[in-house]
Order: C-alpha cells, then sequence, then structure tokens
C-alpha cells in the first residue's frame, strides 16, 4: 500500500449547509449526485450524507455528537494566519473549540468544528515545513 | 484559506498495535513523542492516543464503537490491487467491511476497518485521474 491518501470524505446533514461553510472559507467544489468534491492538493476532500457514508462502509451511522475519533489539520505560515482562519471559521458558523494559544509542541494553534462537528486544527508550526505548493513535509526526527 | 489539508490524525487505543498495522500495509512511520508519522504524498497521517487527540480538540471522547463520520480513500490503478489490498488488510488484522465489488459509481472498491474502527476504502475508479505520484486528480464534472 502506497504511503498516501486519495480522498476524505466528511459525512454531512445537510450537504448545502456544509458546501457554503466552506466555500465561505475560500473553497471552491463541484456537486455531482448529492456528493461535493473539493481539490485538496493531491487529494480530494468530499462532503457526503452521512446515512450514505455510513452504509457505504457498511458501519451503523454514530448516534449523539462527540469526538470523531479524527482530527483535520490544515497548517499556515504564521501565528496570524491562525488567528485569521479561525476568526473565519467563526464567522462562517464554526464553533470555536480550541482559541488560538501556544502549543505544547511549540507552535500555535486553534481549532473548530464545521458544522457537523469534523473537528479542524489550524496550526503553524515552524517544525514542519510547507512547500511553495502547500504540501507539507515531515522532518527526520532522528535528526532534531 | 487554501484547499489543502497538512495532516490528518487518527485516535488509536494503542499505538503500538496501530503503527504495527500500518506498517504491515508497507507504511514506515517516525515515532516521536508518543505519536507516530507517516509522510503520505503531500500531508502527513498520525497516529495518536484517542484521550490526548479528543482533549486537545476540546471534546469529549466518543464512547461506543460505530462510523467515524469520516472515510479515508486510497485509489489504486486496477481491480486486482483492490483486491491485493484488502487482502493484505485482513491479513494485518483488518476488519472487512465490505467486500471487493463494483460500486454504483462504476468502479471497483472494498472497505476496511483499522484497529481503531477507521473506515478506509480502497478503490479503483476509472473516472479520477491518479498521476504519475499517486496524486489524484478530480475531473472538470461538468465536461462529463
Amino acid at each position: 500500500m502506497d504511503q498516501r491518501l486519495s480522498l476524505i470524505t466528511l459525512g454531512v446533514d445537510d450537504l448545502a449547509r456544509s458546501r457554503e461553510f466552506y466555500e465561505a472559507l475560500g473553497w471552491s467544489g463541484q456537486e455531482v449526485q448529492e456528493t461535493v468534491f473539493f481539490q485538496a492538493g493531491g487529494l480530494a476532500v468530499v462532503l457526503w450524507g452521512s446515512e450514505k457514508l455510513a452504509a457505504d462502509c457498511g458501519l451503523e451511522r454514530r448516534v449523539g455528537g462527540g469526538f470523531d475519533g479524527i482530527a483535520l489539520a490544515h497548517n499556515v505560515r504564521s501565528n496570524e494566519e491562525v488567528d485569521a482562519l479561525i476568526a473565519a471559521a467563526e464567522r462562517a458558523g464554526a464553533t470555536i473549540t480550541r482559541a488560538p494559544a501556544t502549543t505544547f509542541y511549540g507552535g500555535y494553534a486553534g481549532i473548530f468544528l464545521d458544522p457537523d462537528g469534523h473537528a479542524w486544527e489550524i496550526a503553524h508550526n515552524p517544525g514542519f515545513t510547507l512547500a511553495q505548493d502547500g504540501s507539507l513535509v515531515l522532518p527526520d526526527f532522528s535528526k532534531s
């Protein structure tokens, strides 16, 4: 199995509301058969109905709220960008579960939940390189 | 907000077991401070304790099993690769929730759960281009 991902599908309760949320943050998607696709670097972020996604996975839909068990992160190049993006997410209707602050790993980050409770960390981590195209390149930790 | 992702962190109950699972599938990670990092194309897949991840997100840990609400997908170039990877995942201890079969979108895919119940679809979707480096490129759906 190659060390890569192709798509991340987020289960949503209201496709139009979720699409609007991500587009308010500046993303642009394509809708096909009640599914929204966003090209996100070398993979796609997909919005699809929670019920359909759970059934497609052969699983019962999760009942109640709480933590997904998965967190997404979007790294940026400065603390100011973290502040700006968390503020933009809040204006777009996100719930801020952690206001931007210094993190234990020496960076600066805040966390918001999208309209379906999916957690996004917006982080400035000086230890992780962001390439020109936005790709994240892990350091060789054995050398740090 | 740029249209990209930097990290996906999967909450795990037993870090060693989860690392071993992904390494049995051929991945190679680095462990730092009870966290495992895998470079996965232009982003990182990270394994971290569920309790710590939930607390870091300012959320309650989810109780019980069921669907995460998020599905990951790894696309490959042939139906045979789907079969081989689902078989490899099963040998590594995954639960297969959907045996490889033709999908509604005209592809071929199977689904497994990793040791913590995170869902992975292994898919061959002839409609989505996989670049030489494994990046997924969405079609312009308005032209299809």
